[in-house]
């Protein structure tokens, strides 16, 4: 480990207060932060992004329903005045416990306490085609380009008259049938219906299907019997084409085979089928558990260490209630960050640490306009009143009052005009638009000039 | 010229009706488009993107005060359900005038009518260093690159205990002064009273200095003397340095000189200082003008041809009236562009042609809160009522309702907190934000560890 420590250069100063280093700012972290208001500690906030993304909304940057600003919030300003607050952009690439120090991207730091809320990234199970060629959906990163994908796919089969390659580039095989897949299989479905048909008059819009692929025999596994049917019914009214039970053999960027043989033609596979949390290198290899998440006890300290915590997706609290850990979701990683800052609190007060006891208000999924489904306690609701409490809680848990009103204001004027307004192709991906429609042109056949007297 | 045209595989049919091919959806084109509703022809525009910009914001989308998504509309929502409308997205690389075709990088297309609306470039007036690392602001992707540089620089700053590079971080310099080189260099300077005293508290916002460099001895040109003195007046007292009557003789991405053997340190460069036209190749020579401009006649006829027009930027009307053209703005521009549609309505229905006449109805630019300048005939407006005329103004040309609502209800709150909220580092630049840390890293002097004991 290179021993230059970040801080003189970082002008992270010495206060003579215990420094509480925290990796991440999602749902985890931004609560852990928020909560430690007022202690009597330096805190240090790392992330890759200069940005609290509110990854519940993604899906709708990635179909034009919403703009990206709307959903994103900057860490320095969550942090206000506090002069005890220091954000750094960077990543954290390695731990060294017996040091109580980071590695970073722009050089180590000592910590006192240190809280891993690195979160989940997106889990290929190994398959590298899929890696290759298909869409993730888990930062707003990924959500531009596949709205910028989306929306070129469709400006590109305007170009060819061969119905195979038109018909590949306007059809949508999602995979993955929890919350996010379902979503954005039903938003896919609603551009199709009520927004390409006026913006591709020349197209026939019959020709997208939008496919959507679970390996197990019901969509939204992590909710009940009835919500899973309801949205089944939902999508399929309109018009998705559900695979359940299926599973992804393969896909070459052209082609995607399932399990029992079937194949579909589609440029587009949207890979919401699954996570695996991301945990910093440098833990004792105990700690961390099938799925890379790191194993908690119910005070959120990773097995093995004093002043090492985890929080959130990447956190697997492991006690004879939750055997697996808690759902890989925002409310567990919200309260799990607020008590755990209750708990930093005790210790540095030295104080008794209190267990963590998850309080489960509930789950829900949007399929579309009025479509949603609702489980709480054992209350289950399907439909209107469920889309009402969808929006309600997403708003209210959305950062900020600016966003809160843009995409309250989005959204009545979207249901309103069934309209999609950020249609957009913004920010270049790694090959240019006009690389990909050569490419495009290198599958036309001739065809004859229909237009040569005009 | 490959004479495969474009109509068969882009389902541009052969209508029976003349077609109109509008080149870019700029001021000029869009209404050009507008006024054409309801003609009897097909008419397709060409853009190199998908969406129309509102170009007098872009400052504020560089500077962190807008969203990206507030200031520019998709064309297919412009066009709406008209059967006689297509788009299509590409850039047209020449034009073969005896053939009536224009060649594009999605293939080539007969026109009856072509109008250009190609608008301006930014002019380096051949400096290829200026060129290589200046940063321009044009395009929507100009200003995201440049807000991420802002961003990224202070977060860099935070990095290093070199005086120098810290300060050449923390430096801009702006480079003409136009509205925009106004709008910027204010824009900056409230960023630095306002906004990042509370981000970056590590840093002295004292050393935060913005220089503005105009090549003339005064401001705003195109302007009153009353409104380029009083913008200067107001840039002096929020701290921005004027060097009036002076231009930037070298720049190597870390030092500019300017012309007085002036040299300033700073990593950004911004170029506001000249625009040229951008005009398509294969007219004949005799049609382009000094700066790039297409010379039409007052019906916007481009000199030589009798169904090619140019409106906006692009084109210069020599009259004797104007014998330099009409100024590079969206005024002239949208007026062109709505004459010149009904000049086509006239040439279809066989009427007579009406020369193009300018309304001047006057210009303006902001320099902060409550602070601008108006010329309107002969009445001059500075400070609040003319800040409160140009929020009106551009409220009223900002395409769709809901940008207008979300520009509105941002500049609400942003006037009220003083917050600038879009301070976000999204999209990614040619070299990795890690890699340009790794470089700041690269020239750090080593430093004591004040910290090894905490």
């Amino acid at each position: 480990m290179a021993a230059k420590l970040i801080s003189s250069r970082t002008r992270i100063a010495d206060l003579g207060k215990p420094r509480i280093v925290i990796v991440g700012g999602g749902f985890g972290g931004l609560e852990v932060i928020k909560t430690l208001k007022g202690t009597n500690a330096q805190i240090v906030l790392f992330d890759k992004n200069n940005y609290h993304t509110f990854q519940p909304l993604l899906y709708q940057v990635a179909t034009s329903g919403l703009d990206t600003g709307s959903i994103v919030y900057p860490f320095r300003k969550v942090l206000g005045k506090n002069k005890d607050f220091y954000f750094r952009l960077g990543e954290v690439t390695h731990i060294t416990p017996e040091q109580n120090t980071i590695e970073t991207t722009i050089g180590s730091l000592k910590y006192d306490y240190l809280v891993i809320a690195t979160g989940a990234n997106t889990n290929y199970y190994g398959m590298e085609d899929i890696q290759k060629y298909a869409v993730p959906i888990k930062t707003i990163e990924d959500a531009i380009q596949l709205r910028n994908k989306i929306i070129k796919n469709f400006e590109n089969a305007l170009l060819t008259d061969d119905n195979e390659l038109m018909n590949s580039l306007m059809d949508y095989v999602v995979v993955g049938g929890g919350p996010t897949g379902v979503e954005i299989a039903g938003a896919l479905a609603e551009l199709k219906k009520h927004v390409f048909p006026n913006d591709y008059k020349e197209l026939d819009l019959y020709e997208m299907d939008v496919h959507l692929v679970e390996a197990t025999p019901r969509l939204l596994n992590g909710m009940s019997d009835i919500a899973g049917k309801k949205a089944a019914d939902f999508l399929t009214k309109m018009g998705v084409r559900l695979h359940l039970g299926q599973s992804v053999k393969s896909y070459d960027g052209h082609t995607v085979e399932l399990n029992d043989g079937t194949t579909i033609i589609s440029r587009t596979l949207i890979w919401a089928a699954g996570v695996a949390g991301s945990p910093i290198p440098g833990l004792h290899e105990d700690a961390i558990l099938r799925g890379n998440r790191i194993q908690v006890d119910e005070f959120n300290r990773v097995k093995g260490y004093d002043n090492i915590f985890a929080v959130g997706d990447v956190a697997a609290m492991i006690t004879e209630d939750t055997p697996r850990g808690h759902p890989m979701m925002a409310p567990p990683a919200m309260q799990q960050g607020r008590h755990l800052a209750r708990n930093i609190k005790n210790i540095i007060q030295k104080r008794n640490l209190k267990p963590f006891k998850y309080l489960d208000k509930g789950s829900m999924a949007t399929v579309g306009r009025n479509k949603a489904v609702v489980d709480m306690g054992k209350i289950r609701i399907q439909g209107f009143i469920a889309w009402f409490i969808w929006i309600f809680v997403h708003l209210l848990y959305l950062v900020g009052f600016r966003n809160k009103l843009g995409v309250l204001l989005t959204w009545i004027s979207s249901y309103f005009s069934y309209d999609k307004s950020h249609r957009l192709i913004i920010g270049r991906s790694g090959t240019s638009e006009f690389e990909e429609i050569l490419e495009i042109n290198s599958h036309i056949k001739p065809t004859k000039d229909e237009n040569q007297n005009s």
